[in-house]
């Protein structure tokens, strides 16, 4: 019965996400951190800190938590490539997309249609939400170099990417009393 | 004025928060797993699995999301105490709803009004939303305790905990195809 | 028959406190410590700490290094709450009273009765040796605490906690022996 | 002046103990667990078996209690080498007397004389407190033996171990219905 | 100077392949395993299988254990991707070689001429050395799966991986002795 | 059959190398760091380390890289005794060339002779190979001292021990150039 195979397929698709919880961050790895926390855990705070910006700035709100709770989906099967793998992954985005199309494709229509126009709008960064939620990776990013700093680790690299990366007058706010309240020269 | 100490504000509340991406799901401590996922792993997933169930019921994916990310702030403060110390806790969930004052007392009256009426929403557990949130949190307990069984470790406990807590008809029957999958014995 | 129905419980109460074994001591996660040392680890140097100050107060030691061994049982039914937790548990010795009951309840009557008596001592905290096992926790975490600020954490509030707890005289000189040698400011 | 020397010596004889909360049960590597308990943790739940045996049998507490907390102190310097290195070191007794000799030096005398008296009974194995120390310690490597036999791993050679060594009837009868109440077959 | 920037550009290269040490080897986290060994953990062990095999065959030792511990090296930038990730990546040896380039291209002359050529020759794979290379690192996959396996988790499809990989007869001989032993069903 | 024999023993002789995956360096444990890498690690980066000094040495590299992928083989059944250890196993090295009798006996005669004769060279410390791979284990030391130091832990002893220990030019040239970028006073 239809019904019943669709209830597998959920099934297998909240398995594949749970991969989330044990796949580490591994940027961090390369700032000398042995046990980085997982991508779940990150996307569980770009999630929430989505949500704060998106009342502040009056935008939707589902809108904007549907993008931060998929936004790193593919990497249940592409892992977290840091920074230092780009350069070699110019079509990352891509491969990111078409992923994403497998991972969702035995969903139940209405859902996989639903996940695949938040996703698109994520990538193409144009609308609010978009870049609300870009915006919400960076500073979940920032707050965490921050916390890594503070233990002793040289997350520099991090933080100065995260910076000249908010696009939203909010973040940029956020993140300017951030850097202020601990004494970071940048 | 105002608006920096706002600023100043909602970062505390964001470092808050970023303590669940530490704090281990204790209960699986219990079942011999030494290095359980955090509490923001589970609410990652638990997100996600009320986004999909508030699809497939045709509710409000917002509300449902936004009761996901928040239904377990408490325990930033709290600590995720595991069924064993229930009982010593009778009034464990005014404890709760006390902590999440304490924790967005200080947010913009816009995010904060938001957020107590979301989590006071939750707690209730009459509304369809709040008890796809219930659910999802229940479903994404089982999901684990199938994944460490798989690995060897005896999660029976947590299986009938989750079997016997949903309340709506499509988890339930997510549910059913999984034990069926799996050969559970119940 | 009786006595291997005491086997049993025996044992269950051996099993009941192994869980300390893997118990975080909470309170670190909050500085920043990913891994903290476990209840057990923290017991045990209590515990040569209580002998060692005992030893050197003439005081008993059979009854504080017991105290010192039995002071954090009930933590297997409530974890490690840190310092956060506690504006929210005002009864929260009268909570582990009733665990330590539970958790001994089965144990043969020889070693219930001292098991209880020790602990209700410990928990008035009037007699030398009960004073002896409060400094011998508070100083096995000043110890930790300097070790993880060498490590570059940032444990300043715990030395605080620590230092203002001590009762007795040698507790409080080794402290200060302690913050002298380390060069750190209070 | 003397006695603040000896308050510096008893604050280096607490960070050298220390290090057992960090040392692991080495032996349980080889049984495929990756992040096995500490020493510290071992010797914990030692003492508290200690304990609850000599209250059984109607011994010393105190001196049981004693042996049971100093019985791995050596192993701070020599670390804890399992069974396949005993062939090796045929004479590990003496060497654990020499370094035990040398982290207490500087311990006041009071201290020192005890702790090492308390030791060298401890090593002769022929006091029934003796033989009740040793007991614990096999007690507690054969609880957790059992315990990680529960999630997977073949821990058999350390049960048969345990069983052969046990000295005391009553430790001996705690371990037949631990085998029998887990269906362990030798 | 030359030469003193040459040592810095050691320098450089050793502390880049450094990072190996941290490097997860990912695919087992899909297998459930949290804390799986590192990709230098793995080099290890495939460079001494190498050196055995090439014993065994009477290969060349020199040019088998240079193409082993320098096959993953290019994990450093690309982490360790998983047999998940390959469909999404056809071109995985091209950016390999192309990292491997761009990690040596400030070594010496004779060191980096050396390394290039060894790694060129390993990836072409039909050479006597580089088949037996890709052995030992076949080879040490399938003696960790089967050690996983005996830890109570499912690495089935590893194992098969191994096992239909193989190009050497006496790496096959070694694999099905294994398989064997085990009583592994293919 | 003789032959079938001989695949068991290299079996089991690859099985007993990879514990070498899972022992700790366990001299780290004594600065403070709770996690420190495996002897595999370790052993992998001293053979690259070893095997790049040879070829700037014009030493043998096959030698080389055979006694750095060999020279710590024995510490499977030693584990790695940190620096405190050795004053009370004068004999460590007797110790360590009887193990690895041991763990070779049973394999095929070709690499039993060979793999003994490399490390009874090693242990020799006399031909310029020999040399270059002792100063291999140190550099690697080194380098990972001074990770770990840029991480806030204090390994001042061990880089003293390390430069101390160089024996060749070339690598005490790559030793001062690291001293010197990263400005650590001696």
């Amino acid at each position: 019965m239809k019904s019943s195979l669709d209830d597998g397929n959920i099934m297998d698709f909240l398995f594949e996400v749970g991969y989330l919880k044990r796949i580490p961050r591994s940027g961090w790895l390369f700032a000398g951190i042995s046990f980085p926390e997982s991508v779940a855990d990150h996307s569980f705070r770009v999630t929430l800190i989505g949500l704060t910006l998106a009342i502040l700035e009056g935008a939707d709100c589902e809108k904007v938590m549907k993008m931060c709770i998929l936004h790193d989906l593919a990497e249940s099967k592409l892992l977290d490539l840091p920074a230092r793998t780009k350069p070699y992954l110019p079509n990352k985005e891509d491969i990111e997309l078409q992923i994403f199309h497998d991972i969702t494709r035995e969903l139940p229509d209405s859902i996989r249609t639903e996940f695949l126009s938040t996703f698109e709008e994520y990538i193409q960064n144009s609308s609010l939400e978009s870049m609300i939620a870009h915006d919400a990776d960076k500073l979940e990013m920032l707050l965490q170099a921050v916390e890594y700093k503070q233990q002793g680790y040289n997350t520099y690299e991090w933080i100065v990417d995260a910076l000249t990366s908010l696009q939203t007058d909010i973040a940029k706010k956020i993140a300017l009393t951030l850097i202020s309240k601990f004494h970071i020269d940048i």
